[in-house]
């Protein structure tokens, strides 16, 4: 796939405008993907039992791979991969201090809220651009599988131990508050947000927002309500 | 590949007696590299760029992938992959609990020593198996990409460095010291090193096992003068 048919060529402002809209659409989802294999395959090791440890394992490789998808597309683009990250790397480290998991039943949970909710960020975005972009960014952030098989577990743990269930229902809350924190900070800073409704008049823009935001907290809902938790 | 290629054909005792090697060898592998991969990418985070967090992330991915191509084996056998592993989670768990590195380039150096060391003993094990078992481990140990990769990296921070030299001159002696350790007690607590001499006389057998060990020493001291360093 060359360089030209994922940014659709168009002359002057508008190109760079487009493809600096894609730099940090790829570059936030890179360092995402990067820091967030580091924090699973790092809470693998505290899994409960060895078949947990490398399906928690398994999870992780697969965030790392979805990480070398996005490097490719910015070297593709002539992108260095490491200038393109570093600009979220603040924002997305901070996520992860205040929302260290206290043991392995909330780092499970972590994974399926924020794989969640920030899956549905990046699709949003994506939809801002054609269709050849957005079609990447779905097979790259496509993890059904995945969601569904933490998903299995955690009602599991939940069955196993309903104790479980308040203390994951609050880290849930917590943890959504930070995502959509995090998601906006990055909108704020890199202005990917505004560009999406680039054209738009400024209360369009806050509607359109504010849209978003409501989308992406009752999908956050809908998952809870699958494990059976109050979101 | 089925069942019948990897394990020869052979009946009563001494296909029961191989099969019993076998599953102990893949157990051992597959757990060291799932633990491997756990330790490689909690470091991965402290590398010093962005570059080397990728970069290690990498390897730990490749750890993970060699556990994957294990396991499969261990299923091909019909075996259960967590049982297979299980009785040798003491020793590499102490291991690591040993040899705690402390900052990234102490983790750069355990993986290059590690590896390599561990890569010579497994090759050397499934030396005194069939053909097929031998490519196929010599294929999951196949690493020396990785081992260069590391060098080149360790050589360019010791360049950077120079007083990092006796510090990792020190680490590399201690890390060979408990993965020779680690590799004795394995071969003593699962009885494969004395598989490996069966049939041969006690002093013949003590004789092996001491050439085994002057080898792997003579490997792992090329490895340091690679980088400059003294074993």
């Amino acid at each position: 796939m060359s360089t030209e048919s994922t940014v659709p060529a168009a002359a002057g402002e508008d190109s760079d405008r487009r493809r600096q809209f894609l730099i940090d659409l790829y570059g936030v989802m890179a360092y995402g993907e990067l820091s967030a294999f580091e924090r699973f395959s790092s809470d693998a090791r505290f899994s409960p039992t060895l078949h947990d440890r490398a399906a928690v394992g398994r999870l992780a490789v697969t965030e790392f791979e979805h990480f070398e998808a996005v490097a490719a597309q910015l070297e593709q683009l002539g992108v260095d991969v490491e200038s393109a990250m570093a600009p979220f790397q603040p924002s997305i480290d901070a996520f992860h201090d205040r929302t260290r998991p206290a043991d392995w039943y909330e780092s499970l949970m972590k994974a399926y809220v924020t794989d969640g909710v920030l899956g549905d960020f990046y699709l949003h975005i994506a939809g801002a651009l054609d269709d050849e972009t957005q079609k990447l960014v779905a097979r790259i952030k496509e993890n059904t599988e995945q969601i569904s098989m933490i998903a299995a577990r955690l009602k599991q743990v939940l069955a196993d131990d309903p104790r479980l269930s308040s203390r994951l229902a609050l880290w849930g809350r917590r943890l959504v508050g930070e995502a959509l924190t995090q998601a906006q900070r990055i909108g704020i800073e890199r202005a990917v947000l505004s560009e999406l409704m680039r054209g738009q008049d400024p209360d369009r823009q806050a509607q359109a927002t504010e849209e978003l935001f409501a989308q992406l907290t009752k999908n956050h809902s809908r998952r809870m309500n699958d494990l059976g938790l109050t979101a």
